[in-house]
């Protein structure tokens, strides 16, 4: 492997570590668990399951890789706090997280280390071309850095 | 830029965000706040901000970046979990905070992208003969969801 192409297979390495982190957590949780906060007045474990998917359903848009899997999921998840709606069951929520990862997994394999470099899909030609490092890797990062936020927030409601 | 230093230069944009939105968090907060607790019985705002400095400047020596700033915090924010020793005062732990990470970015710009594709200091040579992935990138990456983490947690005390 080439230094470019070890590069990226480190930081797909850590994503996939943060990815499995997330699924020992929260599959085969009792159901009446998912309900617990992580703090008391803060969101409910359910609540974070679900950002977690709709931000990353988001990422198939953002690294233009193919049509996302639940952009319903957003008005819950993103634009709404938690406790201001109906949730979709924890079956809906762990079967959409499955695809989204899933269908994020088969699209990184696809990239190259210069695909990665190339701008994500919310830059600009022309912000882009001022500001290199908005590109798709930083995306990968960034939501490796936002999954390991939510994590470090949903063992507080376990222990 | 290269690929392979677009894809580092990524990665460091990365660390320095979360060290920014670090500082932004815990300086100048006054003293009772950081006595605050993440969550009920859970770790207090200074015991995290002593943690993470412990385990940034542990950074120092799997990266060879030189000589640590503070081994003696090991003990009370590593090896010993919050509300077991004397801690630190704040003070202490601002000054250590910014040394230990004043020292690894210095460090960091002395690291080419090969350099970053090296072994770190706790895996063998052939360890890492069979696991090319066990490199001073994936130090940083998992240093940077590391911290990502505890500021996940933290957040929840300020709110």
């Amino acid at each position: 492997m080439t230094n470019e192409h070890l590069l990226v297979a480190t930081a797909l390495a850590a994503w996939k570590l943060n990815i499995e982190r997330t699924e020992k957590l929260f599959f085969d949780l009792p159901a009446e668990k998912l309900q617990a906060e992580i703090a008391p007045g803060k969101n409910r474990l359910i609540y974070l399951w679900g950002h977690l998917t709709a931000v990353h359903d988001r990422m198939i848009t953002a690294l233009s890789l193919g049509e996302r899997v639940r952009p319903k999921f957003d008005a819950v998840f993103i634009s709404a706090p938690d406790k201001t709606s109906d949730l979709p069951s924890a079956d809906e929520i762990k079967k959409a997280w499955s695809e989204v990862n899933a269908r994020l997994l088969k699209g990184f394999e696809t990239l190259t280390p210069a695909d990665w470099l190339r701008k994500h899909s919310a830059v600009s030609d022309e912000d882009f071309a001022k500001e290199p490092l908005r590109n798709r890797y930083a995306i990968l990062l960034s939501r490796t850095s936002h999954l390991a936020y939510h994590l470090g927030q949903a063992v507080l409601a376990l222990k």
